[in-house]
């Protein structure tokens, strides 16, 4: 029941082909924690500057997002600033000013060491690993990653993959990882270091869920209008987690299902800048997209 | 139950990272009328050189594919040399001799004008549309093409598009045809177009059905061993056209599970060079992959 997520709050400005936002709240923590919040009681550990507005606390605070875990520092608030082409699968960073980030040394405060389910959003590796020692026993600990850390640390990613159960990570990376082009031998080769579970985020065409013995294929869900693809694999995560850790149940069907609910959440917030939309869904609208994957994806067994 | 094929016959010197093969059998028109043979009878309306071999023309005979439409011409059949790197979604061109196939003027023998699927493979538009006109009262007529077309006989293409029920294509060509990088938004222009449905080939990702008002979306089978993706495309079509023919049913369920035979015939014929794999299916063989796909792509609805 009780989810622990470590990562970053940011303020981001973004351009892509249909419009621009500056200085909107981001952060791979924050897009986690709003979208989990859905689904159970989230745990933040995290770290902000002065200029962080406290308005947005308390909109994390009032969707039971827990902030005994947030550090506020003098100085300012992580920055990033990138651009979309229409292809809107990558962003191009144009700048990116850590601030306060650059000192975090994430603190699990006590009453977090017990969390079941705890999520490493993308941070160094190294920073990752030590949450991990801070936390007692958990049922499940999942982690994400990006090409920075696969070519700047890749042993000490390597070290945090042998120390985790899950794995969320885009299919670029995969395979960059690995060194293998195809999917499934990459991901094995993944699982080989530790991790019994593997999700593959494949951007619009849906994600992958991979184990030893079984993988699953989630669709991508078809949208007309994708305005912001930023925080999308955070909110995925989210999603994913935030409806595990509330189900309690890790069997393969109910894996399958907190993909698609990953799927429904990042979905939604593909459709607004920042993370407006996910800021006024309903219980309803989620229910609603879900049977969507569900009429997406559905044919005749024989 | 009757279905018509138009298209290539070839031989096919190809390289991938796996391997190499040097004038294999290969052309659109024979690996769908192979791939459809497990479903239905096919006629096939083609042309080969005299040097073609009669041992393969027996071989299609005995899988119930009626040669009646098959042109012999003195001279070479068309050839065709490629190669693909690791990531084996595009071949490069080599060396294309069209030989025979640069004449041929495809005649649909009375017996066959009355056929009721018809598939118009990848050929110059202005040849699919002749044969639209040859064919009575279809009751489907889906065609193929690709980006050699659209570039340089984008208005006849266009032509006939308004004269078929149904379009095959890569998601790259749906892109670069409607001029739109969002697919749902460029399929619906290529559905103003002409045809009611659309199935777009997503590679490794699996495929798409759509209409106006409905979208399915099927998945890729994760193999390890993709040795030759050459012909994956006419396969996955002699499958769906196939399957559904076969049926007479042009439901969206029907036209779902067609789809997804499409996609397991693919997924066999991109295991071997040629299509070594479909010389030697089984009903068995067939059936069980069409399993997997719904093991692969199941999840519980809410």
């Amino acid at each position: 029941m009780s989810l622990l997520v470590v990562g970053s709050m940011a303020f981001d400005s973004v351009k892509t082909p249909f419009g621009e936002r500056e200085g909107a709240i981001g952060g791979s923590a924050t897009y986690f924690s709003v979208s989990a919040s859905y689904f159970t009681e989230v745990r933040l550990v995290a770290i902000v500057g002065s200029d962080f507005p406290q308005s947005e606390l308390d909109f994390l605070a009032e969707r039971s997002v827990d902030l005994a875990g947030l550090e506020r520092s003098e100085g300012e608030t992580f920055k990033w600033k990138g651009e979309y082409g229409f292809d809107l699968n990558t962003a191009r960073t144009l700048d990116t000013q850590l601030n306060v980030f650059q000192d975090f040394r994430p603190q699990v405060p006590d009453a977090f060491s017990e969390s079941e389910y705890v999520f490493l959003a993308n941070i160094d590796p190294e920073l990752q690993a030590s949450v991990v020692e801070q936390v007692k026993s958990p049922r499940l600990v999942a982690c994400d990653t990006m090409n920075f850390w696969i070519e700047g640390k890749r042993d000490e990613l390597v070290k945090t993959f042998g120390m985790v159960d899950m794995v969320v990570i885009n299919e670029g990376e995969v395979r960059e990882l690995a060194g293998e082009s195809n999917v499934l031998k990459a991901s094995r080769k993944i699982i080989e270091m530790g991790p019994s579970t593997l999700v593959v985020k494949q951007g619009e065409y849906g994600a992958l869920l991979i184990q030893e013995d079984s993988v699953f294929s989630a669709p991508g869900l078809l949208l007309e209008d994708i305005y912001d693809p930023t925080g999308a694999g955070d909110t995925f995560a989210g999603g994913f987690m935030g409806y595990l850790s509330s189900e309690e149940d890790m069997s393969d069907a109910s894996l399958r299902r907190a993909v698609i609910f990953g799927s429904v959440m990042a979905s939604f917030n593909v459709e607004s800048f920042s993370y407006d939309r996910l800021r006024v869904l309903t219980q309803t609208e989620i229910e609603t997209r879900y049977r969507q994957f569900s009429d997406l994806a559905s044919f005749d067994r024989i």
